[in-house]
């Protein structure tokens, strides 16, 4: 059985510490995908959320001072019970607010992985790259591998760099994806997505560059198979057959 | 004319205390339906709020501890005025937080009805059922008859039991539904829409087990008339088709 | 090259403080359009992502009181940076804490544009008008030139008050619009996301009346076309074809 199929029969419960923006789509993509979401905030129910999890999601996509104690709570929890917990640092040039909050995570949690595109991963090693808000531009190849290469050195962890081509490293080995559509860029989300994915494949006891760089494929894949619908004209109608082709694809698997 | 026309001309406000997942998507299915939305949580609105609405929903899918006095203000606003006040206990067994925050507002609130799935409401009465984050397996009818009677005795209200087949318990008597489609678990906030729904059906004058039951059968024949279009491949096609379906019943049973 | 075409090539960066059922839905109208979202409301971010702004939207539709002073600090920086700030005015009228709230940020801020309907925008001015919740009925369009004239004068703005006839009202001069499509009434957050997108096509260099009719004119065709399509069947089908029309005429007008 694929890692894919894997995932899918775990059914992984994925606790979502995540932006208001996504949280809709990320749980109905998780579902798709074969994981079960679950979302909390609250400081007072962290540690206990985090003790039934398989694995948790820290995205600061949205992110208010009073939910760093619920964050830091649930990643230690994470650490301690030794599942995946992966941070998706969104915008974290777009303010010294961010970048302080961001880095204070990164102190006191040992993150499995760190997902974010180019500006946002620049960014937590120093790197120069031209951000606009929460998007960047790509860059060469090159440069790419080198962010994602000093991330994974850094934070000792896997660096997940996003954009038209995915750059993943870890601990000196890395992974190239080119599967993807544009309309993921033309969305909101697709890259929350994504993180939720990957810490839900992540939960499988094998090699998490391996099983991440086959997250990170697939999910691409099925944005080509959407994109590629004749239903779909359009970013609009991209969305129902994206989630649709993150479910078919594991049933079609199963046989 | 049915009980589904009626409300739609009525056309119920219904003031939400929901959680931030299915915010949006509850909007849309409640609008589809017939009624009117309106969400607010600021505590210094809560009476004014709940004093212009038609019935009220509080759902606990994403709690903070400081939203606790929103939801009692509005829960005893409902009382007073006697207009419905539904409680959806998402998750309630998954955090102490979440049982004792649901005990205090059970020991406050006089609710309309309590409508949850079968791990939650077994919590609310002590009967041992296997859980799983925020999902729940289903069990035996026998079993799930039992939850719902005791959820209604304890607590003096209508329980329904969501599942494969729905439960409803009301003052000794009961009503079993089985119309439904698998693609209504393999979504985020089936459940909670369905906690808008059956709040703005409470809000005619009618005995409250028979409109209840009238709006749980009917969401399920929606879902299934979705399910079965030729357009949907999938949960995320299901999505926009389902909301469809919940408008436009509504406009057939017009003529 | 039109307006439309113009602010897709500027790509326009708008911060929204937003209210939480429409965040995924506003951020993918934006997109489409051709504008990019961003979403923050911690108040010790508020100044930094201000400054990196192109416009700022400000709307009330789930406000907390403590998010008073994120808003003011963003208005006050776009006020001074001479940027477009929009406020969206949601259910103002439902409650006297809405009410004063959106005294106080007219008060502290200079609003480029007020956009809401007639209810919302009659009570900014005392006109009586007959209000449900967040909704509200249509009246004369002498009645609707009446709020929007005032409400202009008044608060020295735009003033959009929208409905089945659009009025806007700008130092004297009056522009009024009939595109648009009943579905826009059925789903949440239509008069929100065209918030956003005003915000945007008021970061062009031109003048303002003539932009926004642009923006509001050009968002009810692509209503209309979206539900002409033989594919749309209710108010679900409509978003996705609403969102793939935002984005397609871009790409028409390109050529």
């Amino acid at each position: 059985m694929n890692m894919i199929n894997q995932v899918r029969k775990k059914n992984p419960l994925i606790h979502h510490i995540t932006n208001q923006v996504v949280m809709n789509f990320s749980a109905n993509g998780l579902l798709a995908f074969g994981g079960s979401p679950i979302m909390a905030k609250e400081r007072k129910e962290m540690s206990e959320i985090a003790e039934i999890a398989d694995g948790i999601l820290i995205n600061i996509g949205t992110v208010f001072e009073n939910e760093f104690k619920s964050m830091q709570i649930a990643g230690l929890k994470a650490n301690e019970r030794n599942i995946p917990v992966v941070l998706d640092p969104v915008g974290v040039g777009a303010s010294k607010f961010r970048s302080d909050f961001v880095q204070s995570l990164l102190h006191d949690i040992s993150f499995t992985a760190i997902k974010g595109n180019a500006g946002e991963m620049a960014h937590l090693v120093d790197v120069s790259w031209k951000t606009k808000g929460v998007e960047s531009d790509d860059g060469s190849v090159k440069k790419l591998e080198e962010i994602a290469t000093k991330v994974a050195d850094k934070y000792n962890t896997l660096a997940i760099v996003t954009g038209e081509i995915d750059v993943l490293s870890y601990q000196g080995e890395k992974k190239l994806n080119d599967s993807g559509h544009k309309y993921l860029t033309k969305i909101t989300g697709a890259g929350c997505l994504l993180g939720s994915i990957v810490t839900a494949i992540l939960t499988l006891d094998e090699p998490i560059l391996k099983t991440a760089s086959k997250a990170v494929h697939y999910y691409g894949l099925c944005a080509e198979r959407a994109a590629n619908k004749v239903e779909v004209t359009g970013p609009g109608t991209f969305i129902p057959y994206f989630m649709d082709e993150l479910e078919a694809r594991n049933n079609n698997e199963k046989e």
